[in-house]
């Protein structure tokens, strides 16, 4: 991950082509920041071509014996055959062709090396290989495969003819890749006056263009050629010549943007605390710089975020997202596919209306969504809106007209306004006054005007103690009444078999309860909508509810005399965030409305969906506007978070139908089988959490209990008494887990380029949860798993 | 705008670099449509260097004599000096090059003449200069500048050393400006294999990519070298080399995908039929394929919309974005700076987790909406949500905690929850439960959950009658309160002069009735907050409020007995839609709460920012997590919009100080002084509408009044039987508006390729109303008056 140190400045040198001068120049910043009494470091991670042609090689014979020379040079893989080092590889045979992660942790590791050798001022120049898009070693093309590292850039821009083009090119991907540009250096050819164009196109960009006499023409003797571009070197690097700047000039310029970019991260604490009032955040009791946690840049799934590190240490450290960043994530940050949906959606249609109109991004989303997607079976129609919340509103309004319009005589205003929703205690849809109404006032998210409307029964629970999966059932629901029972449940997969169990008796007392309470409703509870959020309650605190109580909870309600629309909140648990892609699979049930949002647009940007069925979409089909669903937001179905949704979902598949979730759902199928022949099969119930690692987190004795589906892991402390959502229970457990640690000295972390990382994790009271990406690694699990074993010693 | 033929299949050659090979492959692509019996025409727009070696005369002299050729070949624009377009104009002394606007102008009009002249099946192709990025004659880089046409395009790949890295980077750059991309074809370079990375890495990402036999060597006689390129030819057009794909073959992929397209086309609207849902949209009303608005591409103020045109016509034509797509609209659709903003904070951050953290793009709005921008000199926070309608409702939050704590005694939950709001009728806050409660339950703008709290004033109102601008005061708040007063007013400047009118008789009329009204409130309403949409109210009908009266409500509410916080709910009249940046600055108050949306993206992508003062913010600052604004939406302050925004921001600075908002405010000065003296200022009340046409549409026997401001301008018709938002009314009067026009049969429209255009516009019951861009062209809005003006006769 990024790297940023006080006293030792990196910056990478990318070309927009191949052979516009990077070696040369860089060679001219190497000597010009000695000169400055610097140490230099001058780093080649991948050379091809001969050894003696080399431009590390090139360097150190320029550098050698410049005034105040302190200069290492260093090439971490080199290769003889002068093609693009993908090919050069591939050419010379070689059997360990570095990975990327491999590739960065080498030239991370030697740049912490050289950061901790030294304490003095020095500069580090970190040399790429042709243009910004050739391909590295392991094929990745370099822009993406050093994005990691998310060292600040200096391009070096092309000269000669077409140059304006590759160089404006050029800096656009690196932007797409959001790397920070300090500066583009080129030579001043005064045929093409491409810097002339290129000075004014990019100061209306605010990146700061610098050009230098262009290089003397290559003399046969190497003697005297040495003497002419030595001679070259002094011309422009005290800028003698008149034209143009001075790679002096240029040196301190860099100074100057190395220094600005430390002041702003130092600064960034203190101005949030000013100016920014935070979501779901008391700021009484945030209220220090040490309280705000700096995002510089986020990649896969670490943040690099700012610390208070010792002076040779890296400012900036790698931080893996506990929370998916509230439980978007799907492919870790900053994918560039993603990134590139963004923009060609932005490019072909920016925002264009959407009501009696059509797009094709938004189009191909309602027809993915109903037809293969979520809705798959049941849903005919997508209505769009911008978050969970909205999406739940609109749920609502479709489901609460759907309700009325079944009634034989029509409802008055006040019977409209008195209409309630059936859920669970601990359910939560959002913070719009409408997604709270649908909830109880007991919890801590109520505002003065939430006005709960509705009914909410108590859950029964899965989850794993001690080893042994059990279903808890609330002392309300059991038949004995009395107190809560803990019944023993066979496996999770039995748990999650729900067609297998309705004939169980567990299944007549869930029936038995419900049938009572819906029989004896307060007078004044009128309800018109059953409202779940399916298989996992998230911010009620991370609760699986038992799956035979929700469906039969459905089949109920959609029984004669309740003829309630059923509404599956899928905002958290939808789209393979517990596996599955939707949790009708599990429930056996279809709804009648269902939302989805959070990993719809791959944790990018905020978009909605509620599907829903015909006769949902009948009970406002008229032709009076008045019967219309009037609802709609500014931005409805903007292109680029359809687009951005349709790229999301096709590469889902991808990752869902791949090794890691194969090899995740076999290791859960032989745990439970027992006799290694069983079969994982994509409809099971799995976690990517390990179930070793799980069964035996359940045994500590700080931990009530476990649960884990798909990419969530739950655990409940062993803290009955100070439960609630303001406790700070799990907060303190796992604090320790917020400092970077590497499981051991010597071996790098699973963050790219391997140095120790912290977690950031968000608690719900007693309760610390862990959510990781669809495609979170292997090794970065396994690795969290040792984190969090750590602070449960 | 776009151009699609059924008969006449367009592609634009676009080269990843110079010297790839462009003109030799389009000549090749031209000889082997022309030899499927298709009639052939080559467009190079410019060309730069020698006749002799001109790429029309190369590609005239190697088709010449193709069997069954019909072939035209064509140059728009020729300069001698073989160096970048831009220079090359300039080293030519050219005193006329043409403007984006002329170039892009020549060649649609050369496209649509190809079109008409032929019914039988024709290909054209047209050859850009140079790289995507190299400059054209303005200026501007290519793919900037033909834009506009939104030709499907062909990338000719780049077969040298570094040419991957390249051909990646133009790829990208097209991306970005939303072209269609239908290939990349390149040489198969043996050596360095570029083709077989790149047909790798395009086949992951879905393009087509095809590869040729490279260039025969160049030979020094011209008659052996015209036959051994010849021979080439016939080689790689057949594919009889077995190295690579024929030129045949990728003509029938061009065909392929241009009847794919066009297949796309015409099924979208039956497919949209089936699984949308629209927002605010009566399916019953429009469910027919005819009213579906396909919209394939957008550009500046317009949609590129699907027609059904006759067979020779283009398939797509420009429609002026009337209501800048539900008022979003800041700068055109698809501005390459928003693009990019957008595609950075993807590439540098995704989303990041906001609550206790912070990143640039959003500290950095934070701060400038609280201290430079519509907070400036009151506000002392920002917090996020995901649109208007979301930043009403923490807005309310706000306001209602801020009321509370200003109780001498805590309010019980009952007392809390029948807290109301005061508000004007006609007001709309947006769609979730919350915002709907603060609105009436009059409008059509409900639902079954919808319960208005709180009491709302019949507003005075400000428009344009009969070349008068006059208050119209309802008879609820005339001092004599039989009828509604019509006041004459000295002149629009004049009556937003509030300060001065402070003083007035009327003022003395509002306040009585201000007091009148709060000391004889129901008894069960109890308000806690004044809740405005200050100057215009928008869905409800595009309502001037006299802003007097909203100052007045102000200084009242706020004073003893009341003590109200008060809120701007800024989302339509924000960010210089109505010219000022904030509406504060004509009232001449400060509100405690504002909320800002829509512009505040630029037209891109849904984020709302809440802004409250340091009091308010002290309302939920404690020890205590419960006292907390528990309110946040998943992508809270999601990088990209807040980057978005950022650049929205900053290039509005640009706009509002630049020459057409200067003349525009200086013509309505010119027309309320009349003697040519006064000079415009920027808190200026004025229009980019012209005053006359205003004053003249005025006067039109069908309209009862206009009013404009601003980008908005709104036309209410003289129908008072039929008013409501279910009013068809307008709808009826300027539906001819929607079919393209041209003011003049020979003279080119303002929409960039000159075709005529339609416009889209939206009504509000018997208000028709056109917003514009912040940067629409003064040619465009003279051309929307004279399409209004037409309407109305």
């Amino acid at each position: 991950m990024s790297l940023l140190f006080k006293h030792l400045r990196v910056h990478q040198i990318f070309g927009a082509n191949t052979d516009v001068g990077k070696t040369l120049l860089t060679a001219a910043l190497a000597k010009a920041s000695a000169a400055k009494n610097n140490s230099v470091y001058y780093l080649k991670p991948v050379s091809t071509g001969p050894l003696q042609d080399a431009d590390d090689k090139f360097v150190e014979r320029h550098t050698n014996g410049s005034p105040g020379a302190r200069l290492s040079t260093k090439c971490l893989f080199r290769y003889q055959e002068p093609v693009s080092p993908h090919l050069a590889a591939r050419l010379a045979g070689d059997e360990n062709i570095p990975s990327d992660q491999t590739f960065v942790n080498s030239i991370a590791a030697y740049i912490r090396q050289c950061a901790s050798e030294t304490s003095k001022s020095s500069h580090m120049f970190v040399e790429t290989a042709g243009g910004i898009h050739s391909p590295t070693l392991s094929g990745t093309t370099q822009v993406d495969a050093y994005r990691p590292l998310f060292l600040p850039t200096v391009l070096i821009g092309d000269s000669k003819l077409g140059g304006i083009s590759s160089t404006i090119s050029a800096y656009e991907s690196l932007l797409l890749r959001g790397y920070i540009i300090d500066g583009i250096l080129l030579f001043r050819d005064e045929y093409y006056r491409n810097w002339e164009y290129l000075q004014e196109y990019f100061a209306d960009r605010d990146v700061y263009v610098s050009t230098v006499e262009g290089p003397p023409e290559k003399l046969q003797d190497p003697a005297r050629n040495f003497e002419s571009t030595d001679q070259y070197y002094n011309r422009i690097i005290q800028g003698s010549t008149g034209t143009g700047d001075s790679i002096n000039g240029i040196i301190e310029h860099l100074d100057t943007r190395h220094l600005q970019r430390i002041e702003e991260l130092d600064s960034m604490p203190r101005r949030t605390l000013d100016s920014v009032w935070w979501p779901f955040v008391q700021h009484g009791l945030y209220n220090k710089e040490k309280d705000v946690m700096v995002i510089d840049s986020a990649y896969s799934d670490y943040f690099n975020i700012r610390t208070s590190a010792d002076s040779q240490a890296s400012l900036l450290q790698p931080q893996f997202d506990g929370s998916a960043s509230w439980w978007t994530q799907t492919f870790g940050h900053t994918h560039p596919s993603l990134t590139l949906a963004a923009a060609r959606a932005a490019g072909r249609y920016g925002h264009v209306m959407f009501p009696r109109a059509t797009n094709l991004p938004a189009l191909e989303l309602a027809e993915y969504l109903v037809k293969e997607g979520p809705g798959k079976g049941w849903a005919s129609r997508a209505f769009f809106s911008d978050d969970g919340t909205t999406g739940v509103e609109v749920a609502l309004k479709m489901a609460l007209r759907t309700f009325s319009c079944r009634q034989p005589t029509s409802l008055t205003r006040q019977e409209q306004k008195s209409l309630g929703v059936l859920g669970l205690k601990g359910s939560y849809h959002g913070d719009t006054m409408g997604a709270m109404d649908a909830c109880e006032e007991a919890g801590v998210y109520t505002c003065e005007w939430h006005n709960a409307r509705g009914y909410w029964l108590d859950p029964p629970t899965v989850s794993i103690q001690n080893g042994q999966p059990v279903i808890t059932v609330p002392s309300s629901v059991s038949s004995s009444e009395s107190q809560t029972e803990v019944v023993q449940a066979e496996s999770l997969s039995w748990v999650y078999d729900v067609d297998a169990r309705l004939a169980s008796p567990l299944a007549e007392v869930y029936r038995d309860f419900i049938h009572r309470v819906l029989g004896n409703l307060p007078d004044n509870t009128k309800l018109a909508t059953l409202l779940l959020e399916p298989i996992v309650m998230g911010a009620g605190g991370m609760i699986f509810v038992d799956p035979l109580f929700q469906r039969i909870l459905v089949d109920v309600v959609r029984s004669e005399p309740y003829n309630l629309p059923v509404i599956f909140d899928e905002v958290f648990v939808g789209l393979h965030r517990i596996g599955v892609e939707s949790t009708t699979s599990l429930l056996g049930v279809y709804p009648d409305v269902s939302v989805n949002a959070k990993i719809l647009t791959g944790g990018l940007l905020p978009l909605a969906a509620t599907l829903a069925t015909e006769p949902v979409f009948q009970a406002f089909y008229s032709d009076k506007k008045a019967d219309a669903l009037l609802h709609g937001h500014s931005y409805t179905a903007h292109a680029i978070g359809c687009e951005v949704a349709n790229e999301t979902l096709r590469l889902i598949k991808g990752v869902v139908a791949g090794q890691n979730w194969n090899e995740a759902r076999q290791r859960w199928v032989d745990v439970e089988d027992g006799s290694g022949a069983a079969k994982a099969s994509e409809s099971q119930v799995f976690s990517l959490w390990d179930p070793d690692f799980v069964d035996a987190v359940s045994r500590r004795e700080k931990v009530h209990e476990v649960m884990t589906m798909g990419t969530v892991l739950a655990i409940r402390l062993a803290d009955g008494n100070d439960a609630g959502y303001t406790s700070h229970s799990a907060e303190k457990v796992f604090q320790g887990l917020s400092l970077p640690s590497s499981n051991s000295e010597n071996v790098l972390s699973a963050a790219p380029g391997g140095a120790p990382f912290g977690v950031h994790f968000r608690t719900l009271g007693n309760v610390a949860y862990f959510i990781s990406s669809l495609d979170t690694s292997p090794d970065t699990l396994r690795s969290l798993e040792d984190k969090i074993w750590t602070q449960l010693q």
